[in-house]
């Protein structure tokens, strides 16, 4: 298959009886992110962040990573490596370019997936994302929402296979799909998905879709890429609503064929 | 209501139009973990990790975490205090009971809820919990698994208000629910579900189970509970399968009404 499933054997257990499958799973493997950077005593190299993620397009994660975080802007990358480690990934940063190593540092003092005080990161957030929230005209029709999943999950590979792995999926406001990428990691997802799309920020004018819940984190990462539309399948928690809020984001959960909630920016909705 | 729950108005959009109603939020809100223990020049406090929690059973969230991750034993604390801050907790330890601030630096490094390199963590899980992992003769029929969503989802308080919380139960070997834990993480779900049952630990007669997928993450937390059966509603991940391989743990996934998979240990269903 590829590096993002794992074949295994398995008992499956019926009113039948059981039996001995193949089945697959997907695959969860630490990624150690390092950056080098030039500094006036030359070449430094720094370690980042370790997480669990599923393998493939590992360079998307580290760049959505780094900059979701708020440790480098847009254009900063110089370039990727990663030595005969493929579970660790060397980003190598422009010259001059000094990376915001406290930004990385509130977060890794957390121990969750999302553990920042929320206040002061929906202020940080609003701070580092430089894009100005000016009002727009963005009108999109409920159709074109319900459409979402079905796109986004025609487009899944490894769910399919496993049943066990989020996805997030970007759009334009035709509800055409421009990337989608897949992880056990809702974050990692993410952070693959905007790493994907830096040359193209702010993503103002694009729908990201969710395929499970709206948590603080996820919020948080659209809005340091600019997007203004979050579409989720699941819930939103009441932090992701009060984010989304202030950063003028429209916000719908509980996407399912016919129906749908609003929880914030319900103007853009026609 | 309480304080896991929060009400709003949002729109609803359904084929037949849209209506302004109330609904409810699981809310999601940082506590910072600190820890007051003593040292060779007096009292010493440290702030061990900020996590996007919903709010309640914060004591055992801390105690669990703190366990958990190895920072401290089951019988370090000597009690809780918050002052005024509701989203604050200070875990006072016992006289002359020294943290492992090496674990939790490990963890914080990270960026991820479960970040932690897998084959070091995995050993590192072993050594930690300090429990033997003797043959047992644990044997569980069946019927009794299949019964067990049923009983979690009947005891869960949240998630019929809101639909977006993890919830997760603990039940012993008879199928007698013991405890349950809900939050919008599931990393603190199971912390808090552990925080509350430190004094009965290793809770190798018991059943574990989870309303979601299971990650690498809960199944080293419940390797350091010693418990030895983890039921989950959602898909394993590899490394989530190994871990239980390794520490002698029967996993269970995609548990429905009448089928579920054995991933690991599968001696100990009848």
């Amino acid at each position: 298959m590829n590096e993002q499933v794992k074949n295994v054997l398995i008992t499956r257990v019926t009113s039948d009886g059981e039996s001995t499958v193949r089945d697959q799973l997907a695959v969860e493997d630490p990624l150690e992110i390092q950056v080098i950077y030039s500094s006036a005593t030359g070449k430094m190299k720094k370690n980042i962040a370790i997480t669990m993620r599923t393998p493939g397009h590992d360079e998307n994660l580290a760049a959505g990573f780094l900059f979701t975080e708020g440790v480098i802007a847009a254009d900063a990358i110089a370039g990727f490596s990663c030595g005969m480690d493929r579970n660790r990934i060397i980003v190598e940063l422009k010259e001059n370019i000094v990376p915001n190593f406290h930004n990385s540092e509130r977060n890794f003092y957390s121990s969750s997936s999302c553990g920042i005080c929320g206040k002061a990161s929906i202020e940080s957030t609003q701070l580092n994302t430089g894009f100005r929230t000016d009002p727009d005209t963005i009108l999109l029709n409920r159709e074109l929402i319900h459409g979402l999943p079905l796109k986004l999950r025609s487009m899944q590979d490894v769910f399919d296979n496993t049943g066990g792995i989020h996805a997030c999926g970007l759009f334009n406001l035709e509800g055409n799909c421009i990337g989608i990428r897949e992880d056990v990691g809702r974050h990692n997802a993410l952070d693959k998905l905007i790493g994907a799309n830096l040359d193209r920020l702010p993503l103002a004018a694009h729908i990201l879709l969710l395929s499970g819940r709206a948590s603080f984190e996820l919020l948080q990462k659209a809005a340091m890429a600019g997007i203004r539309i979050v579409v989720a399948v699941g819930a939103p928690s009441s932090l992701a609503v009060e984010l989304a809020e202030e950063n003028g984001i429209t916000l719908i959960g509980f996407l399912r064929e016919n129906r749908f909630n609003v929880y914030a920016g319900k103007e853009r909705i026609s």
